[in-house]
C-alpha cells in the first residue's frame, strides 16, 4: 500500500514568499534556494513570472534565475499565467514553466479576468513558444478541492481543466488546494478517480494547511496513488482569505511524516529544518512548522534517554 | 470505506487542563463542561483522580463531579491509576472510570514506579471495587505509538497491555499517542491489527498534534475500522517534553474535518468552536486550533460570496 519513495517539490520561493508581507532580496532568495537544494530537493519552483504589480514579491524572478547556481539533476521551474510570462522565463534562462488555471470559473475570472476555457485557449501561443524553444512545461489546476468564491468545485470542472491541458500536450499536472479546503476523503476520491481516468498524467498534489488537514491529505493522496507533492519551507504563505491562518504545508513536516512512515524523500530532514529556520528568520515571523517547534520524534527520545542516563 | 458516524470523546477537562500552567476553578471547569455537553458531546472525561501533588490541576475533580449538572445520555468518566482513585471517584458520585497503564515499560516506571505487568496486577483490587459498586470501566494504554524514554514501542508491548486489560474483563480500550509520535501508516497498521485480533474490544484512539499528524492519524484510524476518538477543546494540553508544541488534537478541528468528509459526529461545530474560544480565554493563551484561526471551509466561501455580491 505504501510506496518506498515520494518526491517533494519545494514551492516556498514562489507560493510561500508571494503571500508574505516582507519582500525578500534576490540574495536572500538565492540563499534559501541553495539551502533547499543542498538539503536534497530535486524539484524547485524558484518564483513566478506574473505582473509585478499583482505580485510584487515575485518582481525579481528574472534576477533569481540569472544569478542562481544550477546544480545538475535539479529541476528549476517558475509559475506563469500567459505568453508574456513564458517569454520572460525564457529570456532569463529558465527552461521549465508551470502554466496555471483555476478549476473554478469564479476564481479564474476573479484572478485572471478570463474563464478557464478562455485561459487554456490562450495557452496555445505559450505552447508554440515553449515547443519552438525546447522548453519543458507542466500545468497546475488551482481551486481543485474548493473555491473561496463558489464553494464546492464539481469534479467535472477539474476534469475540464485536465482535458484542456492534455489537448495542449501537457501531461504533468498539479491539483492545488489553493485555500486549504480539501479533506482526506475528497483527496482520496478525486485522486483515485484522476489516477485511473488519466494514467498518462504524472500527478502532483499541492496542499495548504489552513485547516490542519494537509498531512492527512498527503497521506490520502499517497493512498490514491499520487507520488509527488508540493511543500514550502517553514509552511510560509499564509492565506489571503484567512488572516493568521497557516499557509502551505511545511516541507519539513511532510518530510518528517514520510520518513516516520518509512517513505524516502531524498531530503535530509535536519537540513530542511535549517532551511525553514532561515526562511522564518528572513520573513521575520515564526515558522508554521510543527517539527521546528516540537523536534523530530527521535529527538524527544534522544533527549530523554540522555536525561535518564545522566541520572 | 467511510462510516456515516464517528464518536468524539471530549478530554479537554482532563488531558487538556492537566498540562496547562493556569489552574482553573471548579466553576470554570463546570462552564466548559456545560458548553461541551451543550455542543453535543456525549462522552466526556471530566478530570482525573490521581495524586494532587503530581497533578495539581486535577485536585478538585471531586468537586467537579459533585457540582456538575448531569445530562441524560451523557457518559461522564474520570481517569484513575489505582484503587484510591477508583474509591475517590465512587465517593464523589461518578460511575465510570478509565484505568491507565503505559505500553512502554520505561514510561510506566517513570510515571508510576511500576512495570506495566505490576500495574495491571494492581488493577485487580480496582476491578473488585468497581464490580461491587456497579461502576463502569474502560482502559487506556499510553505510549502505544512511541515513548519518549524508549523510542519505538513494539506491538507486543501494546498487546500485552491489551491482554492484561481483557483478563480483567475490560473491553473498552483506548490506544494513546501520549507524546505525539504516531504516524498514519503506523496507526493504520496497528489499528487494523488490533481491530482484527481483538474484535470483542470497543477501540478508542487518542492523538496529540505535537508533530501535526493527528488529523492524518484519525483518518488512518477510521480506515483501520476504529470509530471513536478523543479530542480536547482548543487543542489544549501542550507537551511536557516539547515546550511550545501543540497538545491534544483540537476537538473542533476533528469535528470540522469529519463533517467535511460527510461523517456525522452529533456535535454542533459552531458550539464546539465557542467552547474552544472560552477554554482559550480561561487558560489565557491562544487555542491550538486551525479552524478557530481560519474559520470553517464554508465560512470563507460565505464571506467571499457576500463580498462579491456587494460589489
Amino acid at each position: 500500500m505504501w510506496p518506498s519513495k515520494v518526491t517533494i517539490c519545494e514551492v516556498g520561493l514562489r507560493d510561500g514568499l508571494q503571500n508574505e508581507k516582507k519582500i525578500l532580496s534576490v540574495e536572500e532568495k538565492l540563499q534559501l534556494l541553495d539551502m533547499a537544494v543542498d538539503s536534497g530537493v530535486r524539484i524547485i519552483e524558484i518564483g513566478s513570472f506574473v505582473h509585478p504589480k499583482a505580485v510584487p514579491q515575485m518582481a525579481d524572478t528574472d534576477q533569481v534565475v540569472q544569478k542562481m547556481q544550477k546544480v545538475d539533476g535539479v529541476e528549476y521551474r517558475a509559475l506563469v499565467a500567459n505568453l508574456k510570462g513564458v517569454e520572460r522565463a525564457h529570456a532569463a534562462g529558465l527552461s521549465k514553466v508551470k502554466l496555471t488555471v483555476s478549476a473554478s470559473e469564479a476564481h479564474c475570472i476573479n484572478n485572471f479576468n478570463k474563464t478557464p476555457v478562455e485561459m487554456i485557449e490562450g495557452f496555445a501561443s505559450c505552447m508554440e513558444f515553449i515547443s519552438k524553444n525546447n522548453m519543458e512545461v507542466s500545468g497546475a489546476i488551482s481551486t481543485s478541492f474548493g473555491c473561496p468564491f463558489q464553494g464546492k468545485v464539481p469534479v467535472e470542472q477539474v476534469e475540464n481543466a485536465v482535458r484542456g491541458f492534455l489537448k495542449l500536450g501537457i501531461t504533468e499536472l498539479s491539483l492545488s488546494d489553493t485555500t486549504g479546503m480539501a479533506n482526506p476523503r475528497q483527496v482520496y476520491e478525486l485522486g483515485s478517480y484522476m489516477v485511473k481516468a488519466f494514467p498518462q498524467v504524472q500527478w502532483v498534489l499541492h496542499f495548504h494547511n489552513t485547516r490542519d488537514m494537509a498531512l492527512a491529505n498527503i497521506a490520502a493522496g499517497i493512498e490514491a496513488g499520487v507520488r509527488t507533492f508540493d511543500g514550502a519551507f517553514a509552511g510560509l504563505g499564509g492565506c489571503p482569505f484567512a488572516p493568521g491562518a497557516s499557509g502551505n504545508v511545511a516541507t519539513e513536516d511532510v518530510v518528517h511524516m514520510l520518513h516516520e512512515m518509512g517513505i524516502d524523500t531524498g531530503i535530509n530532514l535536519l537540513k530542511a529544518m535549517d532551511t525553514a529556520r532561515m526562511a522564518a528568520k528572513l520573513v521575520g515571523h515564526e515558522a508554521a512548522s510543527a517539527v521546528l517547534k516540537a523536534g523530530r520524534c527521535e529527538d524527544i527520545t534522544k533527549e530523554k534517554v540522555q536525561h535518564q542516563s545522566n541520572k
